[in-house]
């Protein structure tokens, strides 16, 4: 429904993504956290996240494999924060790009029932944050936010 | 010996400090992540680190105390990577200020038995970098710093 907004100024280490879905906060936060339903909304059309750990907890590892037409990528990395229905604060990897590493801090906000997400990454390096950028990283985000509407649709 | 060099450049998240340390970089690496090592030189003078918890790995988490004149600061995170004598990623936060996280990426270079440190502490946002810049984490450094330099000067 609503359209994602993604602001990559130039010069900048960081990527802004918001949305607002049509749900109440807790079921947005437990769509970002509960592995069950994490994994089927995460990642680009055809393609299916295989989570390989998920402790989605203060402290807790995660990595998920993205598996589609185009082969299997690896992404993992630690939870530094997961404060219930407020924020989610972790680490990303691509493993396909070792050593680069980027701080993704996701808020979820409740207005008149609706929750807007904002996830702010922030990346070592400006060159990195231009590469994710390059990446198609943006119809990834789009189609799985899509799917992500679907899901809150249910019930 | 040699002098910190920390640059802090307006408008971005990030501040970049390098640092050369007499000594190869298996001794260096060891004092970042050594417990009983670390907590000798990490701090400003005047102050001592208590360590919580401290599982110098990938995926572990971390948390001290550094207690002094003035009060005790608890400070937390996790370790994404810590690959033995080259690279260690990992999370920052002050305790006094929850919510605001940094990722710091520490790197060891040697060169002609000397360690050359690249320490690059990005900033969930330009406010939060210039929030920490001017809190006096450079005399905090400088200090570290120096009580490394002795730490290594021995044996």
């Amino acid at each position: 429904m609503a359209a994602t907004e993604i602001t990559i100024e130039p010069g900048r280490h960081d990527i802004v993504i918001t949305r607002v879905f049509d749900a109440p906060k807790e079921r947005v936060f437990r769509a970002f956290t509960d592995p069950e339903l994490f994994k089927r909304w995460n990642g680009p059309s055809g393609y299916d996240t295989v989570l390989d750990r998920w402790e989605a907890e203060s402290g807790g590892t995660w990595r998920y494999v993205s598996r589609g037409e185009q082969g299997e990528f690896g992404f993992r990395g630690v939870f530094h924060d997961v404060v219930p229905n407020e924020r989610i604060v972790q680490t990303f990897e691509f493993e396909g790009m070792p050593g680069h590493v980027c701080l993704e801090t996701a808020t979820f906000e409740e207005v008149d029932g609706r929750t807007r997400y904002t996830g702010v990454s922030v990346f070592q390096s400006v060159e990195d944050r231009d590469g994710m950028a390059a990446s198609g990283m943006e119809s990834g985000v789009n189609d799985g936010f899509d799917k992500l509407d679907e899901l809150l649709r249910e019930q």
